[in-house]
């Protein structure tokens, strides 16, 4: 990794995510998701395709994204070959880019530790997806360092996450969460994860939690509400809108060029600046 | 890994749970869980030590348990080289061990299916565990297939385990994830995490559900109560007690005899058989 790209990851975490979003001036996440099945012609299904793949789609979109959230199951599914592509890949991101490891990890004690040592220090990441349900003892070790940062998993975008979220009813468990991560971010470097499938909770939470920033998943290709997302954000001034298969697999055109233009429309779409 | 292994790991999973179980008589999990830093002398702190290490373990352990559930941060921490040596690692477990892959994943759609992968083809774990945050969907592409199966975290040991798992007062939610998962259980594949530190917990949530097996770890080094751990998996006939540092780091003895003697005093403290 470049000198460069040291300092920038270095950087404390709210200093890094703002300074991102400022130069993008958009909410656009891209997310690295990418099925060996669906790549474009030329590319392999395997991990060898998957690595010349996603280090082409770098290359076409980091001029519109401030951050990247890379999905470590379409990884992990080669065992440490896919783990070797990804410290490869990771390392190709150039700096001013926010790179966000979506793990989902959730353990406690020294195991926590060591998955934030895997993401933070094995791999660049600098922030990671954190499942809540061991509570906030699972949350502590991602957030201890103020250059690093975590989304924990709130409202999720599928049809099975009410099975838990939404119990207890009045209120229902994703408030808890929310309260837990808002009583934590003592450091600036906590936010929450809500499906833009859940416009309703978006807003609620929003309200209840005006600083909160918020990874916002189930756009695009899941058919999340665009507008909802777009105005929690504005509304705080930070947060992350993702968007995995429909920059990556566009219906049409020629690969790269239809990936650089379908970054290229989110970016402008997920805008800062209220026009 | 030899043919004889590969047969073994192909069986239908409640098949080769027992069988394991049976010829061992007892309910003792060895956790793989090899802090670098505890390591004994002539062993390094790096991913290395930790290789050789293991090794012994399993070589003066392997008479003595019917299952072996290895903790991944422990090895994600040095990123794909501790894949690496986890692989070379489960390749030298003996068939007829049950191998437990200590993960907490929970992610949906392709992700979850990708992770199953990771466990499950380029590691040859027979179970995972599973973090239940997103519902039913993060279970499902782990209990697919016959010959494998997941254990879901339900009641934790550590104390923020609390602030999500008994959220919803009357009933909890960690009765609602046990409910989810009896119903999820047509292969009988499925079972609970419950801490052996929630002696409550395991006694009641065995009550409601007499054919759930339990892996229970909190024993030992975290102090939870043996007896109960034992009675609820006699009463069920399967399940596994985990035990990792107090077998892994024993307070005396040479290495490794003193490891071994640990499993054989553990291996009879959870024996199947009420004598």
């Amino acid at each position: 990794m470049s000198k460069k790209n040291v300092i920038f990851r270095a950087m404390q975490f709210k200093s890094k995510f703002y300074q991102c979003l400022q130069q993008k001036q958009t909410f656009l996440c891209i997310g690295i998701d990418p099925d060996p099945l669906k790549l474009p012609a030329g590319f392999t299904a395997d991990s060898d395709g998957v690595y010349g793949f996603v280090r082409e789609v770098i290359a076409a979109t980091s001029a519109y994204t401030p951050a990247y959230k890379f999905n470590l199951a379409f990884f992990e599914q080669w065992g440490s070959k896919g783990w070797q592509i990804l410290e490869r890949l990771l390392a190709a991101v150039p700096p001013n880019i926010l790179l966000i490891g979506d793990a989902k990890r959730g353990d406690i004690g020294n195991s926590a530790r060591f998955y934030a040592k895997a993401l933070f220090e094995a791999l660049p990441f600098d922030a990671a997806t954190i499942s809540p349900y061991l509570g906030s003892e699972s949350i502590q070790p991602f957030i201890d360092d103020e250059s690093h940062g975590a989304f924990v998993l709130c409202v999720t975008s599928n049809p099975s996450g009410r099975e838990i979220q939404d119990f207890g009813g009045n209120p229902p468990l994703y408030l808890k969460v929310a309260e837990i991560v808002q009583q934590m971010n003592r450091l600036n470097n906590l936010g929450l994860v809500i499906g833009a499938t859940k416009p309703e909770q978006l807003v609620n939470v929003r309200q209840m939690y005006p600083e909160l920033p918020f990874l916002i998943p189930g756009v695009g290709a899941q058919g999340g509400e665009i507008e909802t997302a777009v105005k929690v954000c504005r509304q705080c001034g930070t947060g992350l809108i993702n968007v995995s298969r429909a920059i990556l697999f566009p219906a049409s055109g020629r690969f790269p060029e239809n990936i650089a233009r379908q970054a290229a429309h989110y970016q402008k779409q997920f805008s800062r600046i209220d026009s």
